[in-house]
């Protein structure tokens, strides 16, 4: 009662967004009605655009606007290494690899990672259409940037056997030591796994 | 690149939000790809209808969808206590001090506090309407909840001089330990504060 329901309505609808809490919802809403309208407006239509423009790229699912997604564009008029591709779970991951700068070749996004105990297989996934990309011999080696928890590493796991009798090289992301951490802050898996995958010097 | 265009755009606006930065940003927006469009819409509507709908109170200066916002209306129904105006920087004061419940009367919004060094006076600030309100004999106290830094003591002290002599009285929110808190962690300010307006068992 104290606040205009417009208020509270937006209040609703920011604490829905993860990571938003009420604290976070009520300095943004009031940021919003401090500010000035145009600002407003256009994160309203930044959002209205987002859902509305894009989709999923037919070749390799990640988020595109057009028929194919930035990264196969690239690809097609030559700009990227089509010879090596990186199979990711979701988009977002797409984003994290490209900011190292190490991938210069495509992308698949299987959107998700099998999971036995959330019902998601091997049809769930864009597994089919990846073997399809591999037909051909244009590709030569498939990276499999899976996350490094149980879903992951059974879908990489998967992944290989499907793909290895096709004559494609598999790869998988390493495991280990994070860049500038410490010994005694690492866990006994990831120490373990770097000691495992140590490498001559 | 590896980016939709219309996504760096929606990362971008939320972004420039406070407290929201490129992780919290990313995290938001993927959340709306993979959400439903209602949702998203939803959200959209809900920023344009806040900037379109909310205006100032005509009395009291809280954000309002009418002419007068819902505690002015309630206190014009006699469901609040007119006797008792409490005197804020911000419409998002009002907020916290509805949540405690204990203060039945109404409020009266700033806009801001005095201070010189950004050159906010007192004809910045809404106090010609405040002493406006004051005419007549329905206000028997004036509290003053502005902030308890260098500008809201300042603000209150003012206030204080120009009130007093309309033969209203004047309150101004206590400064003490906060409720649950440690002495040790406390400032030397706030504990001398507390000391000195220490009280009867």
């Amino acid at each position: 009662m104290s606040q205009a329901s417009s208020i509270q309505r937006l209040l609703n609808e920011f604490e829905r967004l993860p990571g938003i809490g009420p604290k976070s919802a009520q300095r943004i809403v009031y940021w919003l009605l401090n500010g000035d309208t145009e600002a407003a407006r256009r994160l309203a239509g930044a959002i209205i655009d987002v859902k509305e423009s894009v989709r999923f790229c037919s070749c390799c699912f990640n988020y595109a606007e057009g028929e194919t997604c930035g990264i196969c564009e690239s690809a097609a008029l030559g700009k990227r290494d089509k010879s090596i591709v990186c199979v990711v779970s979701e988009p977002r991951d797409i984003t994290a690899i490209e900011r190292t700068g190490e991938h210069a070749g495509t992308y698949h996004v299987l959107g998700g990672a099998l999971s036995p105990l959330e019902n998601i297989g091997p049809n769930d996934l864009k597994i089919r259409e990846l073997i399809q990309r591999l037909q051909g011999d244009e590709v030569h080696e498939v990276l499999v940037a899976t996350n490094s928890n149980v879903e992951g590493e059974a879908t990489a796991s998967y992944l290989a056997l499907l793909i290895k009798p096709l004559g494609v090289r598999v790869t998988r992301l390493a495991s280990g030591l994070p860049v500038g951490g410490d010994l005694e802050f690492a866990d006994e898996l990831t120490l373990g796994r770097a000691i495992e995958s140590r490498y001559e010097l």
